[in-house]
C-alpha cells in the first residue's frame, strides 16, 4: 500500500504593495492579501488552505518581507512552488522565498520580534511618485529632537496610550527594542522593532515623534503620553500608506 | 472705461504617474492627463481652456517635468494658481511650477530638445514596488556593449526604423543629441535627448540596446537597423510603464 503523502509545512516570504488591499486578513467581499495568497495556493495545490502570516497588516500597509506558512500535500519543490504561486498572484504581491520548515513552525506564534518602518518625505509639493508610499512633511523635522523623544520609549512598557481602543481589554505590555530615526534620500524613515505591536502603535508612535520633530511638542512629551496609559493623550495615528513591515525575526 | 483684463500666458511644469491614464492627449471617454489638467484649470479660472504640452506622452508613460502652457484671464498670482490647480488635481498629477511667460511661448513649438529616460531593474523576481515604473530584466546586461551600440545612433538621422508605422508619411529625421546608459541602484536608466522623438522611438531604441546588452545582438546591429529605414528591422518597443519624460529645454 502506498504511503500517504507527508503533510508539508511551507514557509513563504511575501512582498506586497498594500495600496489596493483592505489589509492582510481575509474579509468577506473585500480584496485582502490573505485572500489573494490563499487563492493562489488553492490554484497551485488544488486544496483550500489557510495561510497564516506573522501578523495582520492593516488596510493600505505594505510589506517588504511578511512571513507566512501553510500546510500542503503538494509535491512541488520549493522553487517550483514559488514560481507557480507568483504566476497566480497579481503584480502587487510577490512570493520572494519558499521553503520547507519544521512542523512546529507557525509564522505568528513563532515570531520573536518584528520591525516596521514608517516612511516620511519632505516637500511642500505633493509628489505623484511618493504619494502612495510615504507621508509628506512640509518641512524637515529636527532629527535630534525626534531621537531624544524616541529614547524615552525603548524598553518594556504598557503601550496602551499608543493603541486603538479595541485593545483595551488585552495585555498591552510590549517590549520596544529599538526606535530609530534614519535620514534617507528625500526624507526619513523611522524603524520600530518590538516583540509585538498593538494596532496602530507604530503609526501613533511615529506621529508623536513627528510632532516633537516639528517643534509642536517637547521630547519629554512622549514619556508623559506613555505614563498616562490613556489613548486620548496620544496624537492621531499617521495614515497607513507610509507604513512597511520590514522584517520578522524567529 | 475699465481696461479689459490682459490675457496671460501661464507656463506650468507637471509631474505625473501615467499608470492610470491613456496618455497626455484628450480623448473622448478616456481618462487622460490633459483632460484632468484642463478640468482643473476650468475649475480654478471658470473658463474652458486648452492646455498645450511639450508633446504627447503615450498611455502609461510618466513625466517628472512635462511643460505645458495655457492662456487665461485669471488674476491669481502664480503661486496661488499653482496651489489651486493642485487642489483640483488627483494625487497622481502635480503642478510643480507655474509662472507668467511671454505671449509667444508655446510649450510644444518653442521646445528645443527633450530628454526621456527608460528605467530598467534587474532581478528574477517581480518587485511589487518597481513593477509600475520600470521593466524587469532577469540578468544584468553588459553596459559597455550597450554604450558602444548607443554611440552609433548619435547625430542627425532618419529614425524611421525606430518609429511606429503611423509616422511613415512624415519627416522622420531627428537629431539625437545623447543616448546615455547610467547604472542606478537596482538597475539602470537609459537617457535619450533629441530635438524631438517619433512615436515609440525611445522605447524602441532602448529595446535595441537591451538586446545588445544581453548578447542577443551585436553592437553594430543598431547602425544596420538605422540604415535600413524599415520598422520591421527594429525590435519591438519596450512597454510604456518604464518610460519617463525627464526634462524639456527651451
Amino acid at each position: 500500500m502506498a504511503e500517504p503523502p507527508r503533510r508539508r509545512n511551507i514557509r513563504i516570504v511575501l512582498r506586497y504593495d498594500g495600496s489596493a488591499y483592505f489589509g492582510w486578513q481575509r474579509q468577506p467581499d473585500m480584496p485582502t492579501v490573505q485572500a489573494r495568497v490563499e487563492q493562489a495556493v488553492e490554484s497551485v495545490t488544488g486544496a483550500a488552505t489557510d495561510v497564516h502570516a506573522s501578523g495582520r497588516t492593516d488596510a493600505g500597509v505594505h510589506a517588504l518581507a511578511q512571513v507566512a506558512n501553510f500546510h500542503t500535500d503538494t509535491r512541488l519543490a520549493p522553487p517550483d512552488l514559488q514560481r507557480a504561486l507568483n504566476a497566480n498572484l497579481p503584480a502587487d504581491i510577490a512570493v520572494c522565498q519558499a521553503e520547507d520548515v519544521a512542523e512546529e513552525f507557525h509564522a505568528r506564534f513563532s515570531a520573536r520580534r518584528k520591525t516596521y518602518f514608517y516612511q516620511l518625505h519632505v516637500g511642500r509639493l505633493r509628489d505623484p511618485f511618493r504619494v502612495r508610499h510615504s507621508l509628506a512633511l512640509p518641512t524637515t523635522p529636527d532629527l535630534d529632537r525626534m531621537r531624544q523623544a524616541a529614547r524615552q520609549l525603548i524598553g518594556r512598557h504598557d503601550f496602551r496610550s499608543f493603541a486603538t481602543a479595541g485593545h483595551l481589554k488585552e495585555d498591552t505590555v510590549r517590549e520596544l527594542h529599538a526606535l530609530r530615526v534614519v535620514r534617507v534620500r528625500g526624507g526619513l524613515r523611522v524603524f520600530a522593532t518590538a516583540n509585538g505591536f498593538l494596532q496602530h502603535m507604530v503609526r501613533t508612535l511615529v506621529g508623536g515623534l513627528v510632532r516633537v520633530g516639528s517643534g509642536r511638542d517637547e521630547p519629554e512629551r512622549m514619556a508623559e503620553i506613555l505614563r498616562a496609559c490613556d489613548r486620548k493623550e496620544a496624537p492621531p495615528a499617521l495614515p497607513a500608506h507610509g507604513l512597511f513591515l520590514w522584517r520578522v525575526d524567529y
